[in-house]
């Protein structure tokens, strides 16, 4: 109890004192998260075990650090920090590692032994997050000799782009370590939440299924094709989405008394319309329904083709909005 | 009998015959779809019992045209429709209406009234659509003598903005009126998307709805404020969804599989976050827990100002995306 009493009273290593991060896992977050980090001058240390993957992280960096420019994340001329591809955790050791962003596979047991790896080797003033959409802080810190300064660090996909991160700490955490890792992703130009409590899928997550949700409720009631509830979106509520959350946007909606307003004339509908949305059982019927659905959509132009287009709109996107700062914190 | 059946073999006057549009009511969304189609050259006729609202017209209709060339809607030098304001329906006899955007209160009885004037008045080949966003086709074209030219045409808010137009035909709607409806929103620069059926709020109304129940559930139960919700929406996958819809966006994150490899690993999880989804009973004290959040997150900026920043940032929005245009119709 001493020894975790102590370990509880480290200090987290902050914002100011970060210069060489680990990305442990290249997959598709862990090398937009390198391309990041790089991109924002810090030092990256990627940690991979299949060389295929390994191969292809200086490419995927290079492809990172253009899209942030194009989105105006970064200045071309800025510093790029070195960034080391290694095989192993164990070679992390005495690798000055200032901070931990772990990616690897969406599997508890997989994230636990990365974790406590992870956990045995480095300073306890080090904090590690995970990428998880999925688990919770208190299952991912389980068995850490230091799990206060284990924590969740979501970012939405890609991470070398979309500000957001959600960060969520476990039973275990410390409050300290939750807000130095707010002030490190808000020092290298993220946007952090910090939850209050662990909740499955975290917002984003909860949020993005809960729309896709009744979007794909539509698709098996037959009320539209996948590419015309999509269509939907982007024309319309996505749209205003990436500009107003769906509070200030319903409190633009209510006239001058705003969302009190809105909700005085709207109370009976809305509520109707919350009682009347779709749930959902994915069975391999719907499954095939919606994959032909998008499909018929994408034709003949590929994932990567599509992925390329989209962070390539999203950059604009981004760069277009620092066009216009919101008089408030949005 | 016969006059109905003679009536419903009447071909709706299509978009290359669209010349002069009568918008039925004045509020926000009227006024926004009188700007919006002056702005693209349509001669329009505003109809507005009340003096006040009818002395807005003219300058909501000028801001209209503003944003429109902000978002590259329209070109500036291009012709402008005219606007001309009335006060009831019975002067459009006689009006040479092409085409009716009705937007009058969103109660069924009161739209009831205003379309069966309509319909009394205007040639049997001139489609009347409703911007509503909650009522069904079939009850609002009920009591219609030509009831198969009343449909929705529902736009979301602002209507001179947002591209998406949702058609939605009732029981009595030829399919002929909703081809010419969509023929004739395109051809004015909309996305018209036509829903197979109609079913409670459309599509945009449904999946706005799914999205803020979620939302407003995480507040309720203390997951984060109202303006960290709203963030995690636009600093994550609200950006994401202005560019790609719920679906198109699971086939990106899927592989090389796209949906249907995302399926094959995330088949678990997704059931279970569906599962784990909040349902909302809107209640006092929920209502005023989610107005004193927006309260705190928008300070001392008032509505109008708030909306007035989401025009621009919307409309700059709107023209960065057409510097990327899409490889599909997404």
């Amino acid at each position: 109890m001493a020894t975790m009493n102590s370990a509880k009273t480290v200090t987290p290593r902050a914002a100011d004192r970060i210069r060489r991060i680990a990305v442990v896992g290249a997959g598709t977050i862990g090398t937009s998260w390198a391309g990041y980090f790089s991109g924002s001058g810090y030092d990256v240390v990627v940690v991979e075990p299949q060389a295929a993957a390994r191969e292809r992280v200086p490419d995927a960096v290079a492809q990172c650090h253009r899209a942030m420019a194009a989105a105006r994340l970064r200045d071309p001329a800025a510093a790029t920090g070195a960034v080391t591809v290694i095989e192993a955790i164990a070679a992390l050791d005495g690798a000055a590692i200032d901070f931990v962003q772990e990616n690897v596979r969406e599997e508890l047991a997989v994230k636990q032994v990365t974790l406590r790896a992870l956990d045995a080797l480095l300073p306890p003033d080090v904090l590690i997050a995970s990428s998880t959409s999925g688990l919770g802080a208190s299952d991912l810190q389980d068995g850490c000799v230091h799990p206060q300064r284990v924590l969740v660090g979501h970012p939405m996909n890609p991470p070398h782009l979309l500000p957001l991160v959600e960060i969520v700490g476990g039973r275990a955490t410390s409050p300290d370590a939750v807000q130095a890792a707010a002030g490190i992703y808000a020092a290298m130009g993220k946007r952090p939440v910090v939850l209050n409590r662990e909740v499955i899928g975290h917002l984003a997550t909860r949020l993005t299924v809960a729309l896709w949700r009744e979007a794909a409720c539509l698709v098996r009631d037959g009320v539209a094709s996948v590419a015309d509830v999509d269509a939907a979106v982007t024309h319309g509520l996505g749209l205003r989405l990436a500009v107003a959350g769906p509070h200030l946007s319903y409190h633009l909606g209510g006239g001058d008394n705003g969302l009190a307003g809105f909700f005085a004339w709207a109370r009976e509908p809305l509520q109707g319309w919350c009682d009347d949305l779709g749930t959902l059982t994915l069975d391999a019927d719907l499954e095939a329904k919606l994959a032909a659905g998008i499909a018929a959509a994408v034709g003949d132009h590929g994932v990567a083709e599509l992925a390329q287009w989209r962070d390539t709109a999203l950059a604009g996107v981004l760069a277009q909005l620092r066009e216009t700062p919101a008089p408030i914190d949005r």
